[in-house]
């Protein structure tokens, strides 16, 4: 039999209804859609744009109707017969807009690079599925306040997050993050992804931000938020998004209580371009445009220098507070410029910083092992290799990103 | 001419009326008097003995009466006319009375061993300018509220702490914290620490404790707090306490402001036991005990391992979620045994975390290589070595920490 056309439903394929792709992302897995950005183009925009921004479901695209969504808002604090159930249109007259730039990363970015320093099971992301957009919608605190929630209630520990996109047996996709972060003032209940309505990909018609945690809490398609005492008890929570020790290995029985859910995001960097294995000519090159600007034509300036760049981010809203990059595998050290959002300062920063550096090509060399590391307002570096944080899922690979480039001439 | 007894004073020393100090500190300077609390007798207690508290001092200890002594607290957001300059009897009456159990660490700590990858500038702190104690006091946020600050006037960005310690010209000791900090319930304006009277060398009468922060933010001796838009003009909040790039070599001219004052420490961890160049028996030991108990019999148990013990702990109320201790420079990992505050939580977690592992000697070794690192809440771990946290000040020095042992038998 032929394969179906994408965008023609089939009962047999849940994946057969779900949204058109742009072609340039990277695809990791089709069935759930799994894509990062390519890194040639993430330099080109400070916010993301919305086709190219990294996919990562779980499960296939639901399908989702603006006028019957709703959102469940219930459980501890707000009481019995008091549970709401909004409509986006009700979300939006009842509640003050708000936006937020923030960043959404996979809890496996750099995958791949983890795997190089031992075997490691989960989606084979290299350094790209991370991306970083303007949010539009509602604070979540003002909708808890607004049913009565109290802020200094202490029965309420965690909020559960539900989307609407299920598994075969019909479970929904869920995840929970601690009660204190769901009432500060980034967290929202989006509608709207760069000024747009989210994709059907992203969470059309509604999407959890929650600046600063780990993507797999920043619930897509939300369907329910409920107060509670206890974490989400969703697989998603439970028995995956844990990064174990690196003494625990392959084929032992995991005891996933022993490691707490991921929530902040611990500091990364990594190189967008050039790209690993990249031939350099000594003397034949232009600049490297920074920031938002066309990278399509990216090339190596005259002046025996290579342009290096990418980004850095770190979570809890610790702002990057430098870049360095480094032409001799960590010898010696360059400080990066580096753009960041004005609107944001160094204790609230949830938009990434993108950096730019020129980097000397040393006398004779003939190979530049080329390192990005970064630090954040609380002094956190990342760590140098694998060695003291591999895992056996690759969670949270955050070592020096390295990439080679052979010089000619 | 004989040197004056300690006690007595001596107008042309002002440091002859310092405090008498326990003699097991290890003294890294005498004026002003640093000195570190003795590795093998960290282990003893979860709350630091006050007399064995590592002591970082500035300047001379200043000569408070806790009759006369006031603290002002003035700025932004008070209006003129409405300072006040509380007694410490005041204070007592007019707040309700909070503790904490949080860790002051010095800023240098561990810079002895940053030395050991190039040349730093500092008091050569081994890796026991850390202490953790029970602080007792009022909130500073009560204060400030009880004055009519209002909590999101956003003319107010820092508060400037000073201290009754001078400098020759007469300048006082100064820093600053956020104003967000200096709102959040866990700071306080401490007069006891551990249950008595804060000593001389700590703080006499009052301290200001701002939990998860370096330790000279920790304003001893405060006499001041001015809430401000900039950050305190200080020498040790401008000038000193900022970490630079590894780019940034001995004798460049600094730009200090291209760097953030140090507020949260990142994640830190230490053995305090076995010291480094210790002689292990392979078969005539036993084991070590843990925590808050006598170490002073420590020795090494019989069935061919290794016990070791230390302290991690990271800044901003980050938990510590795991502390990982290797027999083979970093190859092989175990986790260790950790006790931490019952009372509090990791994402509130302000005391530090004592840990403890009996470590397999591989057959055959002749010496260990053995290493200790940890993971905070934000996942964030520590570097391998200080090849990307290098600076010429010396200062945050977390990389992991390595101790060698000998094997015999
Ligand atoms: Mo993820
Ligand atoms: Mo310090």
């Amino acid at each position: 039999t032929e394969p179906a056309p994408v965008h023609t439903a089939d009962a047999s394929d849940p994946f057969s209804t779900d949204p058109p792709r742009h072609p340039a992302l990277i695809v990791n897995n089709p069935k759930p859609f799994n894509a990062e950005t390519p890194p040639s183009l993430m330099m080109d925009n400070f916010r993301t744009p919305n086709d190219l921004f990294f996919v990562r479901n779980h499960l296939p695209v639901p399908k989702t109707d603006v006028e019957k969504h709703r959102l469940r808002v219930e459980g501890l604090g707000v009481g019995e017969g008091k549970e709401v159930d909004l409509s986006v249109a009700e979300l939006k007259k009842k509640y003050k807009e708000h936006y937020v730039t923030s960043v959404v990363q996979c809890g496996g970015n750099r995958r791949a690079d983890m795997q190089k320093f031992k075997k490691v099971a989960g989606l084979m992301w290299e350094g790209y599925a991370i991306s970083n957009a303007k949010w539009t919608g509602v604070r979540l605190r003002d909708i808890l306040i607004d049913l009565g929630v109290d802020p200094a209630d202490e029965r309420i520990k965690h909020v559960h997050l539900e989307g609407a996109d299920v598994d075969p047996t019909g479970k929904p996709y869920g995840a929970s993050i601690p009660f204190e972060k769901a009432m500060s003032p980034e967290v929202i209940i989006a509608y709207q992804m760069n000024d747009e309505d989210i994709p059907a990909d992203h969470g059309y018609p509604l999407r959890c931000i929650v600046p600063g945690v780990v993507g797999a809490r920043q619930v897509k398609w939300l369907t329910l938020v409920r107060l509670s005492d206890v974490e989400s008890p969703s697989h998603f929570q439970q028995k995956d998004y844990r990064a174990f020790s690196p003494s625990v290995q392959h084929g032992e029985e995991l005891d996933w209580n022993s490691v707490p859910s991921i929530q902040d995001y611990p500091i990364q960097s990594a190189f967008c371009l050039p790209a690993s294995g990249t031939t350099v000519d000594r003397d034949s090159a232009t600049s490297l445009p920074f920031g938002p600007v066309v990278l399509a034509e990216y090339s190596f300036p005259k002046d025996g220098t290579v342009d290096v760049a990418g980004y850095a981010w770190s979570g809890g809203g610790r702002g990057i507070i430098r870049v360095e990059v480094s032409p001799d595998g960590g010898e010696t050290w360059y400080s990066a410029e580096m753009e960041q959002d004005p609107d944001q300062n160094q204790d609230k920063m949830w938009a990434w910083t993108l950096f730019r550096a020129s980097i000397p090509i040393p006398e004779g060399a003939q190979t530049m092992d080329l390192v990005v590391k970064a630090t954040d307002r609380s002094y956190n570096t990342q760590p140098e290799t694998a060695a003291g944080i591999w895992n056996i899922r690759g969670l949270l690979h955050n070592a020096w990103h390295h990439v080679e480039v052979k010089i000619r001439g």
